[in-house]
């Protein structure tokens, strides 16, 4: 079956990747050949916020550096995230002396990278907080302590935020107080029929039967909790609002933002008619979304799925700060 | 091959798109239950724009409703243009007594409803001025008599830069003199490896052999002029500068404005890789290129390729255009 993708035939596709997007974006930098993109307009007494991680991704997290969401995003390999090198160059590089604020996805090799860098920069005297993004609920109840629960496209509920709080001149504590509070208040789960096509391999890294969804399957091409036959928007819709009701245990009128993320192929068609089930069955639990997203925001290449992030509006604030300006390309 | 298109056997399917649309985008409203998406915030001093046409093509046109571009959109069903009765009650609803100006791919099924409509609309006494959009190159010089320039993703450039002109305070004469100066000025051509699948079928409307790449391959699945292997993004981006140079005969210096179109399921970092491709080679050409887009703007559903967009900026006050706010949620 002949389909893109083609160009990761290319040799350094990365770098590729980052030229088109400076072209595009004139807002952004690179620092020097590092995999590092910078806001160029960085406001000298704003804490500056650092995110990133393996490439593979886009837009994250290049798409969200701008002024009110990040600073600057350091990227890996597809599907691999920086060294500490590089993670410790991009703190290095955006630190003002009011300390730097990072945004790290869930997964053990971003946690190990991050982890060593931030403890390196610590001891150069730099005053590095940080969040670890943990939004996936895509487990199975009684696997819960098995499993991890990674950083998925919640984690641009942070980005925005946070992001915006910083623009708004929130210290270093502030951010990382209300980086705690919200981090436990966003979960994502979503479905897919197909995997990632990994660069230079012909077929999908994870691909089911005709007719079949997936849920929960991972941006690295993680397998799944469970697959179903499909039915319908409304089948999994009705899924995924009872998964989300397990970890949120919502009450009605609450009010609640919500993301619908493309996770690479799906038709922006397709992309509003789910927008338009997943309301239903949210508005049929009682609950209020005064703030919904939808986009192609955090992908896997090429795969074909959706994800849906719910975060509880525990503050009037975090609205504020989600409808704030930004000039991030992917917002 | 099991993927996506799924939502496809949904009954009413543009009608579950554009409910999920309103709801994730506040400043819409949906004409009683017409396919007729208005501006809620229209400013009643400002000469109101139209567009429209069949849908599988979202974003576009509900996307680029909104402050500093379309006042409307007018949808048909998938790949099928509006009836001139929508289009006229369209037309009714957001005349405020200065007309309407409408813009129209060049489509023979489209030219004849909105012309339909737009005469119905004359006789009723509302003056209605039109452009219609034929950036279209991707013919072959033998075959150029025979074949429609049809109007494509240039369209957007039409959205933005009449849309922001409008908003301005521009007359109804001046947008349609701006638009008759624009529409010339603005060349596309592309490629893919598959068209869309259309709803409720199985297999696409057109599939290339593992490996081949068709250029000019149209946004219903028409065929392209010429199938080639693939090689590489550069192979690509120089055939699309030659046929660029055809039309335009620029000379060195020359300023364009640039719109890479991801026609539907290209990953963002090929997107990105062949960004950097073409902006080398019309580089290499001595263009200067002061604006350039990337997205997803105009698709054919679910179809794998990318359309190039060139416009010669003419006048500079086109790019003050080009940068204007808008809250249009797909520009």
């Amino acid at each position: 079956m002949s389909q893109l993708p083609l160009f990761y035939q290319e040799e350094d596709l990365l770098q590729s990747y980052i030229d088109g997007l400076l072209l595009a974006h004139p807002h952004l930098e690179q620092l020097e050949n590092y995999p590092i993109i910078v806001d160029k307009n960085q406001a000298e007494d704003r804490v500056p916020i650092l995110s990133g991680g393996g490439s593979g991704h886009e837009p994250a997290h290049i798409g969200f550096v701008g002024q009110g969401m990040l600073t600057a995003a350091v990227y890996g390999k597809i599907f691999i995230p920086p060294t500490p090198e590089q993670i410790l160059r991009a703190i290095r590089h955006i630190n003002r002396g009011q300390g730097v604020f990072v945004i790290v996805k869930n997964f053990e090799a971003d946690l190990a990278d991050f982890g060593q860098a931030i403890k390196q920069a610590r001891q150069e005297g730099i005053d590095v907080r940080y969040i670890v993004s943990h939004d996936d609920i895509s487990v199975e109840p009684k696997k819960q302590f098995q499993m991890r629960h990674r950083g998925l496209a919640g984690t641009i509920f942070l980005h925005k935020i946070l992001g915006a709080a910083a623009q708004a001149g929130a210290s270093l504590a502030e951010l990382e107080a209300l980086g705690l509070e919200l981090a436990t208040e966003i979960a994502t789960i979503g479905f897919a029929t197909r995997s990632a096509h990994f660069p230079g391999h012909d077929q999908p890294l994870f691909q089911l039967e005709k007719g079949k969804i997936s849920y929960g399957m991972g941006i690295h091409g993680e397998e799944g909790y469970r697959t179903v036959t499909f039915e319908s928007a409304e089948q999994l819709a009705n899924e995924i609002v009872n998964k989300l009701k397990i970890k949120f245990h919502w009450r009605e009128g609450e009010d609640y933002i919500l993301l619908v993320n493309n996770l690479g192929t799906v038709s922006e068609l397709e992309l509003g008619i789910f927008t338009n089930a997943i309301c239903q069955f949210l508005d049929l639990q009682g609950l209020q979304l005064p703030f919904i997203k939808q986009g192609r925001l955090m992908t896997s290449l090429d795969m074909a799925g959706i994800s849906v992030t719910l975060c509880r509006l525990k503050d009037r604030k975090w609205l504020d700060y989600l409808l704030a300006d930004t000039d991030a390309a992917a917002w």
